[in-house]
């Protein structure tokens, strides 16, 4: 199959499953007798179900069993808070306007279209010239306003509607702006993420887990992006769900006291130095790619087998040592091995499931490692997990904003005498010397580690002068013995006092659960063969409505029966849809399968009834008083349909 | 007691409570190392716990009970929604400003404060004078801006800080307003209710439902309120959840098949005759509540029994059939009965709630009858629950807004032969005539019943003019026979298509719980007396964390016990926490009695284990095996502690 043929079949499946989705009501498009907003949409019934059991499998799944503390702040956020996280200077996109109309696009969606448009449909294009396009296509995202206003210029891309010239293009911050209070004089923002709000209480959540580490905070709730032109449908949105875990870790010690019990799960990895590499992503066991194999091992190897014929034994293992150590930490595996199994038992597909490690431009230069759970659909991999190792930044960002320090503290058994690194920049000669990019030469001094201040400090007391690197601004400046002074000083001290890392798994909800739709659907012949019908598979967990309820034929006493069977079925908390009308029971099937129902009780006595079972079809007799507690078995997970099946006598209709 | 010492009382106790749910972070001021923003709060770890059971319980009683369609919309909603919605107009509190610094205030609030101050602090009022500070407290809600600055002008209120002088009162719109989208030209608010999500989508909820009435939709969502200056703690915020119900009905049958189910639950209920008359709120049956005597029956038994001795028996029948009637109808009914089976299940004292009917001038105009579930706390009665008879007000207005005809279809068995009313509005001469007012006047002859138009037509055909009152102008004014023309046109109608009536339960989450705090709150001496401890007597269903398993002593096989106890719970789906420290036991009862969790399980031996009962600190031992399953039982209310108390040995420390 070529690619065209494959984009086009990409294409029509996605459609056969959005047109259930919308038809069914599992979303509708926001304010649709209105004509609708873009990027906005609201879950209709079956869509709310299925994301209450999401998220009712979440709490189950990270915050009861791993004993989060869960919080719930509002979305409206004072300008200050986003100011420390960031957010009001850096959370933008490039914009470019057309220069009659005034309407507004992402310059790099523009660029991008340009160059695929050529790729696909250009017979002329020299192979030089698509080499160049790839190539923009490979660096589109690091791509700076300058280079890329340069590119649209230089490609001559005009707006797609009008064809009218564009402006330069210049960032437009995404967070939906408002006023808090009636004085205008209060500026505050909807919340971009959710976890801002759990790193301003640190101090009080530590207090409350006994001032202890490691511990971790989790919050669900909206989010907003208010995205230029949404695109993409259901996976990009300006207002969201999101699931944000917060696990604060002593920077010193991120191992985790359950990483044996996910370190033998093996699946999809897409390491840095592979996707760099280019090749492609592979199963690895999480355990093994926590550990640190230290290269001292490897090098005695190499060493001590000197017989050539066993060379390739030697770079085998060499090549396996490579998976070691590509995680960061235990606690980063941990987490990312429970979202491989909070995503597989919601139904998302194992093999179209894979965790991509960000490349070094990808990530902030804060971040020690971070992991997305990538899930295929037919837009491609979508990222729908990040879990990043986020190291001290946020909270670090939030103790300089507030003055309130974010700290945890550790007891030493008996006071330690210390040799202690201090670093003093003058600011004043920093401040003549760089001007407005006094602070961030200030922070960068403050920020080395031992060793290289201690060389720095041998730099200047011979030469008088040092190079020095200052990551944020991207280029290295000249540091003259008067600017700062690095010396060791011996303290006593009784405790530790240090700011913790942070390790943030968040969970985009809506593509989740996008991403389950299309994982589960699937389409079957009817009975007589004439037409396709649509089913979702999804689990008894996350399926929208637990079982449906048919009398066979219309009479009052079969729907009596129905009635009581809905309301044993109340009782023990299942949800279920009653169908009383008079419809051939194949299409009464048919209607609840394209729901995802996973249960079918059809009302064909007073004394027993049917069971049927989406997928298989397959279906067993039970008595009507048993038959509530038998659904319940199977959807609470406590059997299985092959469980019921052996128990019950089987039915064939 | 007095009423100083009374109100004293009131305000030690909300002290009291707030401490402690501060303290132990049921609640935290938001953004608190900011210094917080008023009118924001997060729910800390116990308080997040009580709001998804409370939610979760919500789901379980009205949504999954009634078969709703629940639906998830965004909060971010553009213009023209709540322009139909009259949000963008009429969502206004009159606020003045102090006319040096611009701070801002509640014209109302300042009003009320000056009156109160002066009843309560001024010993040479007059008693004129303190007859006029009551009736302007009494009026307060129905003062217009004019006469709300005229009062604080002539009482001299100055700005309350800065004893500044006071700008005229004028409206502020209480909507956070954003910009949706990067051109600055489309605006929008963040939702002031989730109602109009439901509204917008009638027409496909309709069809989901099978195009049949009645039905309920229902919405669980943040809510927005930009207040002027928040005051009463958790009870007025800027950001809240609601859970709203709209239940949609056929105008000419409001009756539901599920109200004998409640009929005979009794409940204070406080007419709005009995708050006109100064009577006090009364326990009346629900259904006596409902149920419509007619008064040709009264008529028939007066008439009937003319032996003056039992005129008091007949006095009494009339004084009872007051209470009959008094709600307007059987859905509304059932809606109360429910709402008050939810807040008692969740903890809430009954002797403490009450449903009071709206008067007259707090109705909306179109609102066919309304209650509010109130609660008392130290706040005094609390508005938790609004439910209200919407009539067809809100489906009207999307309907004339957008185009989109949100209505529903009666199939006739066999065609009808109609008269109908047709009225028809001379907009030219109405426009001359009335000018701005023009809208207005036509709807409001739009809106006249057959009665009334049939008696105009009279009038005009021979007076050539009508007197006629438009409500939304509060005026009389003069219909001249020109500007409308009446008649009545027979017609052959197959179906009947008419705009369903809505009944909205709208219930505060945030309130609720807060009164749950109080009405949970108790305080009880400790073991050796010498101090006070508080509890909360949450019922299992609400209470934040189920279980505490303590190790009696600091040792390794204890703990091993608790943990794999914590296991078994974390199994099913128990929360539970864990305290190794080697505090006191007495300590660690009275730290989660402070949080509300029920059950205490407390290890001292490897075999079996004690388990307390928060409120009567009763103790029974059970086997390690069974303690998870027994905690599941009492918490799920499959059996009571009474039932556990029989079943197992009791245990005396």
């Amino acid at each position: 199959m070529d690619a065209a043929q494959e984009a086009h079949n990409r294409e029509a499946f996605r459609q056969a499953v959005v047109n259930t989705l919308e038809r069914r009501l599992f979303y509708i498009p926001s304010f649709k007798i209105y004509r609708g907003v873009a990027g906005l949409y609201d879950y209709g019934p079956p869509g709310c179900a299925v994301k209450s059991n999401v998220l009712a499998f979440w709490r189950q799944h990270f915050v009861l069993e791993e004993n989060m503390l869960e919080v719930d702040c509002p979305c409206v956020t004072p300008e200050i808070v986003l100011k420390a996280s960031g957010h009001v200077d850096k959370f933008t996109d490039l914009m470019v306007k057309d220069e009659k109309t005034g309407t507004c696009y992402r310059a790099d969606h523009l660029l991008k279209d340009y160059c695929k448009d050529k790729l696909e449909k250009d017979p002329n294009l020299s192979a030089e010239k698509a080499a160049e396009l790839r190539h923009v296509l490979a660096v589109l995202d690091d791509l700076s306003a300058e280079e890329l206003g340069a590119k649209i210029k230089g490609y001559g891309i005009t707006a797609p509607d009008t064809k009218n010239s564009l402006s330069d293009p210049y960032p437009f911050n995404l967070m939906f702006q408002t006023s808090i209070g009636p004085s205008g004089l209060s500026p505050g923002y909807m919340r971009p993420e959710t976890a801002q709000g759990i790193f301003v209480n640190f101090k009080d959540l530590y207090y409350y887990n006994g001032n202890k580490l490691p511990f971790a905070a989790a919050q669900i709730g909206q989010a907003f992006r208010n995205e230029i032109s949404p695109r993409q449908g259901l996976l990009r949105v300006r207002e969201f769900t999101l699931a944000e875990i917060e696990h604060f870790v002593d920077p010193d010690d991120k191992s985790h006291p359950k990483f044996s019990e996910v370190a033998s799960l093996e699946f999809l990895m897409f390491p840095r130095e592979d996707q760099v590499s280019g090749r492609a992503a592979r199963r690895i066991p999480i355990g093994e790619a926590v550990t640190q194999v230290g290269l001292l091992d490897v090098c005695h190897l190499v060493s001590s087998c000197l017989l050539p014929g066993i060379l390739f034994s030697i770079l085998t293992i060499i090549h396996n040592s490579v998976c070691s150590g590509i995680v960061n930490n235990e606690t980063l595996g941990y987490f990312i091995g429970r979202v491989y199994l909070f995503l597989t038992e919601l139904g998302i597909d194992k093999d179209r499931l894979r965790f991509r490690q960000h490349l070094a431009n990808e990530m902030a230069h804060y971040a020690a490692d971070c992991w997305d759970a990538e899930i295929e659909c037919s837009y491609g991999w979508i990222e729908c997990v990040g879990i990043a190792d986020r190291s001290a930044y946020d909270l670090r960002a939030h103790t300089d904003k507030s003055g309130v320090p974010l700290v945890a503290h550790e007891k030493y058994p008996e006071p330690k005498e210390v040799e202690k690194l201090v670093i003093a920049p003058v600011k004043k000669e920093l401040g003549l010397a760089f001007k407005g990019n006094q602070r961030m030469v200030v922070e960068a001094l403050e920020a080395m580690g031992e060793e290289e201040a201690m060389e720095m400090k041998a730099t200047l007391e011979t030469k008088g002068e040092a190079e020095f690197r200052v990551c944020t601004l991207d280029k290295v400046v000249t540091i003259k013995s008067n600017m700062v002074s690095i010396s060791k000083e011996k303290k006593k001290e009784h405790q530790r006092v240090f700011t913790p890392s942070v390790i943030e798994p968040s969970f985009g909800i809506g593509r989740i659960i996008y991403c389950l739709y299309e994982h589960s659907f699937y389409t079957r012949p009817s009975k007589d063969g004439d037409e396709q019908l649509n089913v979702f598979r999804f689990p008894p967990l996350v399926a929208p409505i637990k079982c449906t309820v048919f009398p066979l034929v219309q009479n009052q006493q079969y729907e009596e029966v129905a009635r009581n069977i809905a309301r044993a079925l109340t009782t023990v908390g299942i949800s279920y849809k009653i169908d009383i009308t008079g419809t051939s029971i194949g299409k009464r099937y048919a209607r609840t399968d394209e729901l995802g129902v996973p249960f079918a009780i059809t009302v064909d006595s007073t004394s027993s009834v049917t069971v049927r079972e989406r997928d298989s079809k397959q279906q067993i007799r039970v008595n009507v008083d048993e038959v509530a507690s038998v659904v319940k078995e199977v959807t609470d997970g406590v059997s299985t349909w092959a469980d019921v099946l052996w128990r019950y006598p089987t039915h064939s209709s």
